[in-house]
């Protein structure tokens, strides 16, 4: 990386444990939520949602749930079960994910796909989906369920969309945000508006972490996309270059094209469209897109939303849970780098 | 067809016009719901689904919701969007379920999978499973939620369960009938019981409809399976022989390997496990089931459960809606002979 990046705050590598320490005791309830209501009489069920649920995730939006709802000051216990639901619409989404791009690899493991095929792995992810709601039901709040199947719905939106623009080198940027404002940052934002819905907070609190979740949702997918042409980034589980042996326009590659020549350009409506995928084209592609500043303009961008996302808790009371939000979003962009 | 079979009425030829007469205002405004709510700005959501929203299917199960309500005499319309939400999982399914079985014709036309291709038909489908639980969370009935968010948990599970006896020539009649009781008479028990809730009905009328989906769904898919097998039934609109060839183990095969010789179990064996799947095998797999009566004996089990799909009806005034959820229980059984 050429571009130098200043992390928002410079004392010390940005970390999860604040936020895994905020929340440890309440995970310990949502974990017992998951693992008894992934059960079923169907021996396949447990033991495909388990592998990829028990797989090394980092739980990111139920911790959400959890820590939003210990900044609004929440006593009871309600948001176990919305932060399960929470984790197995995500979980349900990246069944089918995989399955849609044909993944092998993820968290570091054999996908659930590769090991039990297709079929499972969609079937499986409906049944996740159903015992979301069915958990949702049972807590009760039509507030909440309304604001997690309006997001289920635009999630789902925001991944055919994302098939629609698959191999397209039209794509543009404004179309991107609107795709992963979609797939990714609308779970991330009713994981933190349920905790104000349960803490009976006002609307205005609801709106900022809302907002907190929103931009956090960007930030995060943002450094994902930048990962993916991170060569040195193998931490993250799945493989490196899966974007773009797919065809996927994320920003690096909207940048890229943008600004290259037109032998570049040429280079990329070949790549996008599927036709120049090996390994020497991943890496003449990571080449125009570091030439081009590509990589840290979208860590940039990345960085904007999450500023935006410390914005929207700037007026909770300081303490542990907004330390622990903050850094949540600092960590989240610095893994792209 | 050897075995004679005495229609439950033999005045005329079961139909479901009375049905459909019974709920054609109604079903105006379902459909109405099912077009609003199926569109988006991702103009493939609208595309695919329409393919098969519009494409000729009986919309049974909403029928089924109208009817019950005209039933117990429910004067609002709050069930049409509950119609269209019933209506929607089903679709959702279907597109799922294609994929799954790797279907190419569905109700005489080609089917979704094969037209958008899979990743397009798990996404829509999600999309669709999304809408129908929005749609029901603006009607804000939690009995309402929970009656079918727990359905679609069961349909999930026994659509996993289904996929893991798939090949397997050990399953058995009891399993098979769990099966089928999950995957299709969930919904049916679901869409029939949601009128009477909206009706402010009693519990009693609550149960004594459920018990009147579910046993008539139980019936429409023992006839489906007998269908797949009676070889002058191309008017199902689906391939002839498609679960012989995906090795689905329906209660015709269960009943043909149970009665057959040594040769006949080997033959069997070797075909549900997918060694001889040929035009030829799917003769000799019919001959074996005719032989055995097979076929007529799972006739005569859709007309046991369509006999307490009419017990379950019993004490309810007589009058149109009687009569046309009666006929339509003789339909759904007389399509199979």
């Amino acid at each position: 990386m050429t571009a130098t990046i200043h992390p928002l705050h410079s004392e010390r590598e940005p970390s999860l444990d604040p936020l895994m320490q905020l929340v440890a005791d309440d995970m310990n309830g949502v974990n017992a939520v998951i693992l008894d209501r992934m059960q079923s009489k169907v021996a396949l069920i447990p033991e495909l949602a388990g592998h990829l649920i028990a797989g090394g995730g980092k739980r990111m939006r139920p911790m959400l749930t959890l820590a939003c709802a210990r900044l609004v000051g929440y006593p009871g216990n309600r948001h176990h079960k919305l932060a399960a639901a929470v984790e197995f619409i995500h979980t349900a989404t990246l069944l089918h994910d995989d399955v849609v791009d044909g993944s092998g690899m993820r968290r570091g493991k054999r996908t659930a796909n590769l090991i039990w095929g297709n079929s499972a792995s969609v079937l499986v992810g409906d049944f996740l989906f159903s015992r979301a709601f069915e958990l949702m039901v049972e807590d009760g709040s039509l507030k909440v369920l309304k604001i997690l199947s309006s997001a289920s719905s635009v999630i789902a939106e925001g991944e055919v969309e994302q098939l629609t623009a698959q191999r397209r080198i039209e794509t543009d940027e404004e179309q991107y945000l609107a795709i992963i404002g979609a797939k990714t940052a609308a779970l991330f934002a009713a994981a933190c508006r349920v905790a104000p819905v349960v803490a009976e907070a006002s609307e205005d609190t609801e709106l900022a972490l809302e907002a907190y979740g929103k931009n956090l949702g960007i930030a995060f997918q943002l450094a994902d996309d930048v990962i993916d042409y991170a060569s040195d980034a193998a931490v993250m589980g799945k493989g490196v270059g899966d974007d773009f042996r797919d065809g996927k326009m994320t920003l690096p590659v909207i940048l890229a094209y943008a600004r290259g020549n037109e032998d570049d350009r040429s280079f990329w409506r070949s790549a996008i469209s599927g036709e120049r995928i090996g390994d020497e084209d991943l890496a003449q592609a990571t080449r125009l897109i570091r030439s081009t500043e590509a990589l840290s303009d979208t860590i940039e961008c990345a960085r904007h939303y999450g500023r935006r996302a410390i914005d929207a808790v700037a007026n909770f009371p300081s303490g542990k849970a907004k330390s622990a939000l903050t850094e949540a979003v600092e960590f989240a962009i610095r893994r792209a780098y």
